[in-house]
């Protein structure tokens, strides 16, 4: 119809529906990986390398001390399942419980920080896989003993009623909590009523695609880290056309592994185990502050942090601003702990840059809005993650490679 | 909350707010603009060569023709202005005025042919240029003779009375209609209050910035161009492989054109005119089917295709899949005209290629729904245009530069 109306693409338009661009982005992304495919067809070959890969987290085929640290796990969980039961029958009081807890959980960081460091033969690949699952198990179990304690506190109020959970198989329950997609315990999860075949069929062939079979990734994990040696000579012009090459590669490796992640194996897990809840982000690529991107990106996480650190912070009286930023602290422990352990290196960058989001919020909020503070938070995923990866690899290159020849000479 | 859901991204949530996805590929342009406008910085210097920009639209810098095709189109303006003035008077009859009009409209789109073809001084670059005005005007003329006959058919319903379209100054209001980003005439064209000086430098700058100073186009342009010239060895994987590398740049050129002529020029030249109607296009980036995508990528021609050709043979009993096949002729037949036309060459692989829209809607409508559809409308657009671009760009090489040894060194 002939009237006043604006442009879809102006802000000053209210249309919001873009699920066509993201059609547009998959599509790319095929495309892309079609053609790099039948390059390296026509140039090389069909050329897979196992080896190759699995030298990524083994290093001598006949120790396999990444995956034994992972097995050994199952000590912690039931150490929490056997405190709670006897915290359930009354056996032992809430103070001893609390006290095996914060040993439990003490141990489940410690201990495998200790087995990285002091084990030569655990590749820094297979070091960040087995400290990611302690970390993660910390936070289920760290979860598990809250939840229960909130319970009891509860049932008490209520004369002691029996509680709901007595009523399931409590090792089974557990051990679906493990594997279940998410980091806060619930008494009773939310069950999807049957597993959909087409559904998990289709998160299957992602997760091998993105994973395995994806040219591009290969192609962009190897720009992303050659130019990174010319760091050296100090041409700030020259370090900055680097910086931009190396961030585009980074920024699609970060898209691929969140989709990958957080979308298909996620929803994997979930669908096997008939995981209702399936809210493991939410639109954070509308982010218009720092604050709305770290708090929908990876709701797991945020979930935990709001439940069992951020509301009792608050409930104990600290003030908002102070707990936030003790979220952000303990974030980027996590984040340090996660990178520097496996890579045998202390250089505080991730550190710094989780703090780093502190001011940067700040500054986004207090001046940008709209379409320009979303760009603000998408420039500052596109710029501020390689210069953190720049750092690290940068410094392992010269405390591990520079002597090694054939590396040197690769490069 | 705890609850079952679906994940966003799952086709099936109902979640379409992607407005973040937009930006994001904003700061991606953006971004790898800065990178390569950088790189080529560094290597070259600052480079900026006017003479090759001019020498597309030029050969002899004394001889204008394209700028004096445009002129003379006035002429044309002014018949259809004064044969009006006459019908309104009363002082021709309806039929005399209809034959100066189909005079009037061959004209139009034989004259430029005539001399596009016959004049050595005129580019491809030019040609185009000057055909495209013609082709537009065409279109206005048609309008303004469709509208005005209507009013007056009405009019004299209702006994003569005075056209609200005299109480204009005829002729400023003929060129307001020339100038306007449309090609329906109305009688009253919707007005915006005022001119917002922030969103008119704002669309300047996008103009400017997207036309001239974007190196990706360039590298694009001339990655696009570079490996069509292997068609010529007949090997059907390597040629899949180019057609591929060719898609990709061809479709971000494709993309940078629709935005800087449908978004950003048209809402300069309508926030110059305070014309009210911003309806250049409508959300074509989801379309389903490709149907959709032709109805909603090119509001004015749809515009004017729907209300001069569609309904007007609906209106004489032609049934809707032969009307809807004979605009898709009529364009298929403009689509030619302004690519054979300038090149001087007759391959009718413009035409073929919108004829092929028909079986392609026929096909995507019948078997795939959805984010498939989707898909396949992005792919038919991606793999479809640089098919034809290809074709017309080889002959053009085959015929024109093949003896040239300067151009067959340079590629």
């Amino acid at each position: 119809a002939v009237r006043l109306q604006e442009s879809m693409l102006s802000s000053a338009s209210s249309f919001k529906n873009y699920r066509g661009i993201l059609n547009w982005c998959v599509v790319m992304l095929v495309l892309s990986n079609a053609r790099l495919f039948l390059e390296n067809l026509l140039r090389y070959g069909i050329l897979v390398d196992p080896i190759q890969v699995v030298s990524l987290f083994l290093k001598d085929p006949y120790s396999w001390p990444a995956a034994c640290l992972v097995i050994v796990s199952n000590v912690f969980i039931f150490v929490a399942l056997y405190t709670e039961r006897k915290l359930a029958m009354g056996s032992i009081s809430e103070k001893v419980g609390l006290l095996i807890y914060i040993f439990n959980l003490t141990v489940i960081l410690c201990f495998p920080m200790v087995v990285v460091l002091k084990l030569p033969s655990i590749t820094p690949v297979g070091g960040a896989f087995a400290l990611g699952v302690y970390t993660i198990l910390f936070l289920k179990l760290y979860s598990y003993k809250d939840v229960n304690r909130w319970c009891r506190e509860r049932t008490q109020v209520k004369a002691r009623s029996l509680s709901r959970s007595l009523s399931y198989d409590r090792r089974t329950y557990m051990y679906y909590f493990v594997f279940a997609p998410t980091l806060c315990y619930e008494l009773n999860f939310p069950r999807s009523e049957s597993i959909r075949m087409g559904f998990l069929l289709r998160r299957f062939v992602q997760v091998l695609y993105l994973l395995f079979f994806s040219p591009l990734k290969r192609s962009a994990l190897f720009n992303s880290v050659k130019p990174v040696f010319i760091l050296q000579e100090m041409d700030y012009s020259r370090m900055t056309e680097r910086l931009l090459r190396l961030a585009v590669p980074n920024h699609l490796i970060w898209l691929i592994f969140f989709y990958c992640f957080f979308h298909s194996s996620m929803n994997f897990v979930a669908e096997l185990l008939r995981f209702g809840d399936r809210e493991f982000y939410r639109d954070w690529w509308n982010s218009e502050t720092i604050t709305y991107f770290w708090q929908n990106w990876n709701i797991p996480v945020h979930k935990w942090c709001l439940r069992h650190f951020y509301k009792p912070l608050l409930r104990r009286g600290a003030g908002k601003l102070l707990s936030q930023s003790a979220v952000f602290f303990a974030s980027a422990f996590f984040h340090e702990y996660l990178v520097s352990v496996p890579l045998r290196m202390f250089r505080l960058w991730a550190f710094m840059g989780m703090m780093a989001q502190l001011p940067l919020a700040w500054f986004v909020a207090r001046f940008l809005r709209g379409n320009y503070g979303n760009a603000a938070v998408w420039l500052s995923l596109i710029i501020g993650q390689p210069i953190a990866v720049l750092m690290y690899v940068h410094d392992y290159y010269v405390t591990h490679c520079q002597d090694d020849p054939t590396i040197s000479e690769a490069l």
